[in-house]
């Protein structure tokens, strides 16, 4: 039976929404941003009584469709003040959809002072103290729950970054060996579940295997797809997302020194080679699976010099923002920066950005490792550079007075430098989501355009974005490739999964849908098409001599009219 | 000869926008919201190229009209992010009208680091070096100008606030004692006039007043006017606008250790009556006129003990806000605080709300006297703390965590608490020019509604608001009463002056196109009529046990609808 659940933590009441067809066939990120468009004032705070936070598996969670274990989190952002989803692999997706859980909403705003650990069991759901992990960090806070609710059970978990209300704050979800690696990470989401009252939520029931209607059917897609990811990914099952370190720095968009240059002299340190090399020498490992089901496998566990563990989950955007961007040049550093933000439950990205930008407003120097790793624990320690470098890099750099903030909507853009890749950087632009490359990632080749080119770039970034949104509605990693090569794959998935009819235009007027819900919330809430564009400096200050972001204006700022 | 004046930065070019008779009948805001709505595109960055600085004298503004001696100064703000108007008295007003400027356009950037001034007289206007008076205070930049140009001649200046880049600098003017005493105060327009490269602008031309077109009338009117308004507004003669510390402590309205209380039990030592004795006693004064024609003389020549000028214009809203809302109860205490805001270029109202949410999150306690001029100096200064603070009270707030931040649409609420003061709240919540009083006052009894009660006021602030436009694109004080007394003697003028022939729902209608355009600016800047409330805690928190801000969200949002 699918189901949603509602906790009001205003009352401490749960309840169950009364279970319609309509959400049928909807899921993922089409629910979150749904329910939030529909009960969230656009202008409420949203730290506030009066904003939501919604979980809801993709409609293909918990099927065995490969690499679709994603679980969508979605509310008014305290980052960017839009709506905002985030959606995370781990293990808590497929068993919210194999119990049966099609929307968790959380909304009002305990008046306790005490934090809860919500648990939900097939058969009872109910809020418990979460007194003896409050403050904690994710990895401690991980521990305790393990030994309490055993260790294969799936958690969600707020750290210190979000109980201490910084917009830049994660929600932790726990990995396959059961630590708190995979994060919502964009947005801000850790500090809105934690100003609900929530520290944790637990999933302890069971449930089988979600069944297609068409059995069969399903059953041929779905190993057709699952060969075909698993023979054409190999570069990332072999590098894990850092392969991407060398593809981007030769196409000239690695950012360095807050997105000073495009290329790092140092590059070779911190490559993807580097990274499965140290895997593989130490004891960690490469082609670790994020979620079950997952055939691409480019997660990793990576171990320090003495074989210890040192984080899990290393990826691209990691390597370039908390890495080159600020200066650093050792893949070591890079993972024990990576491991605080996992522990703390902060962003990795808005950090590595925020970071860069407090380095050129001179509170520290590029490289200084130390005053990174001490500005990271002052952030949960409530120090006050630490409490602003925790509003994320737009505040940061306002304050510090700096004029190249690389953010489009306050949200800190991703590890590619806009100006020499032109379709990420219109998705950068025109995004509900702010600059977020999950959002429409174009990565160098896969439109078929000239990257450097600004012609017909907002055009193949809206197809990304719709197809995102397909992945990001079905529950399907991005890395199966939101790509038009995969559009009929997920229309066969999502038909024969749910015993539908769609076309493919169908499935891309449903993506649309749920965009343009997005962008009238944001219009409410103060985001308009005007905003619909990339900072100045990216369209004054030349890359590599000759790159500028020239992406016509009205085009961005029409995209969704 | 009517002309406009167009400062381009990026080319250091000066040229004369053609005379159109269009302009001939409109002035101040409604000059400076005009050409800011056409000119200058609404997601652009205030502080970047693209962002302009309209100056504009009132349409009669260097006429013999009594208190008509406003200038408004108009831009995108970098406090609010969207239009923002500030009008101010002192000299300079009434002698660029009598120069024949309607408006004085500044745009682009300077590439150059240096700084310029601007000087203007009949027949030249010329960009000198301001390296003699880069990042000095206001009072040495002062000296320097007077003793450059004349005592007498008018300035205006941007203390080292602006130059710094702070979201709540001002820009000063000169007053009749030739002390940079006169603030546009709200929205930061100090750090877009510093952004542009501009220090100071010298107005050492001169002119005649300006002859109206119906000069017996005219006459007849003014002179009736003048009468009636120093003969009515005696109290403001005598205590300066500090006369409103008693009126609004006893209406609990006084905001008291941000805004927790709405009367103060200290308040016999900062009353007007206070004002006024220690201006005698030390020989300082009060009655003093801001500007040439002013009949009401509401300002004052604050001493020290020592009978030594310590502050200017030391008013109500400054008593209130760098006073009571930071638990200060030490009138000199006050009048030096306001004397380092006046020197340094801060607003006074901004910098109060500021401190008093940092004393709310901790980072110092209410009524320290010292840790306030400590964070003040380190705004200028570039300490970290000064520079978050610099930012204005909604980052400050926000840095710390506190949830009590006392701001609409980005700006610091003015010294009216909303919940005892209706209409004023109304025009907090719904001006184009966020929470700010002199957009629409609705000071107690003024309405004939009940204060307290929510019924009737958003209707009340409305018609505050168009009374308020009046004043201002007229140049008038509002202290002439934007009232519906007051209308046909505001039609009159504008009549006579101009040989025209609006009726009173002419003006008022002229008046209301005006607040449009500045509504749709701000929709397309990301301000909507979704942000038109105040803060949550107002409407959940009591003043007086019982009160709470209940104003219809309804009708707040649809104001302008």
């Amino acid at each position: 039976m699918k189901k949603t659940i509602r906790i009001d933590m205003d009352t401490l009441a749960i309840s169950h929404d009364p279970a319609t067809d309509d959400i049928r066939h909807i899921g993922g990120r089409a629910l979150t941003s749904g329910i939030i468009a529909r009960e969230v004032p656009p202008n409420c705070d949203p730290l506030g009584r009066d904003n939501k936070i919604v979980l809801a598996p993709g409609v293909l969670t918990g099927s065995s469709a490969p690499c679709s274990g994603r679980l969508s989190m979605g509310a008014k952002s305290p980052l960017t003040g839009g709506i905002k989803e985030s959606n995370v692999g781990g293990t808590a997706g497929r068993i919210m959809a194999s119990m049966g859980i099609k929307a968790l909403i959380i909304q009002g705003k305990s008046t306790q002072k005490e934090r809860f650990i919500l648990e939900i069991s097939n058969d009872n759901i109910k809020l418990t103290s979460a007194e003896p992990i409050e403050q904690k960090d994710n990895y401690s806070a991980a521990k305790y729950l393990t030994e309490q609710y055993g260790n294969k059970t799936p958690y969600i978990l707020v750290g210190p970054g979000g109980e201490a209300g910084l917009p830049l704050a994660t929600v932790a979800v726990s990995d396959m060996d059961g630590r708190p690696t995979r994060h919502a990470g964009r947005g801000g989401l850790g500090a809105v579940l934690a100003s609900k009252g929530i520290k944790a939520i637990v999933l302890s029931g069971k449930g089988p295997l979600l069944a297609p209607k068409n059995t069969e059917s399903f059953k041929e897609t779905r190993k057709a797809f699952a060969k075909e990811l698993s023979t054409g990914k190999q570069a990332l099952t072999k590098f894990g997302t850092a392969v991407l370190v060398n593809v981007i720095n030769e196409a000239g968009a690695l950012p360095v020194n807050n997105f000073r240059k495009g290329r790092f002299d140092q590059v070779k340190n911190i490559s993807g080679e580097v990274l499965a090399d140290n895997c593989q020498a130490r004891g960690g490992k490469t082609g670790h699976g994020c979620h079950p089901g997952c055939v691409i496998k480019c997660s990793n566990v990576y171990h320090d010099k003495e074989g210890n563990h040192l984080t899990s989950a290393l990826e691209y955007e990691t390597i370039a923002l908390l890495g080159c961007n600020c200066g650093l040049s050792d893949m070591d550093q890079i993972a024990e920066l990576d491991f605080m933000c996992d522990n703390y439950g902060l962003d990795t990205m808005e950090t590595g950005v925020a970071l860069g930008v407090a380095m050129e407003g001179g509170l520290l120097e590029f490289g200084d490792f130390n005053g990174m790793k001490e500005l990271i624990t002052g952030m949960v320690q409530g120090t006050l550079t630490g409490r602003l470098l925790g509003q994320g890099a737009l505040v940061t750099g306002k304050t510090l007075g700096v004029t190249r903030i690389p953010t489009v909507k306050g949200q800190a853009l991703s590890a590619y430098d806009p100006r020499a890749l032109k379709g990420t950087a219109a998705t950068y632009a025109t995004s509900p989501m702010g600059a977020d490359h999950t959002a429409g990632n174009c990565l160098p080749g896969r439109t078929g355009l000239d990257d450097r080119s600004p012609k017909g770039q907002v055009a193949a970034s809206k197809e990304a974005q719709k197809l995102t949104m397909l992945c990001d509605l079905l529950g399907l990693c991005i890395f199966v490739g939101p790509i038009p090569q995969t559009l009929p794959t997920m229309t066969q998935l999502f038909n024969d999964f749910l015993g539908m009819n769609h076309t493919e235009e169908e499935m891309l007027a449903m993506a649309e849908k749920v965009l343009l819900e997005e962008v009238q919330f944001n219009e409410k809430a103060g985001i308009t098409k005007y905003q619909n564009d990339l900072p100045e400096f990216f369209r004054t200050e030349t890359l590599h001599s000759d790159l500028v972001c020239d992406l016509p204006a009205e085009e961005l700022m029409n995209i969704y009219n």
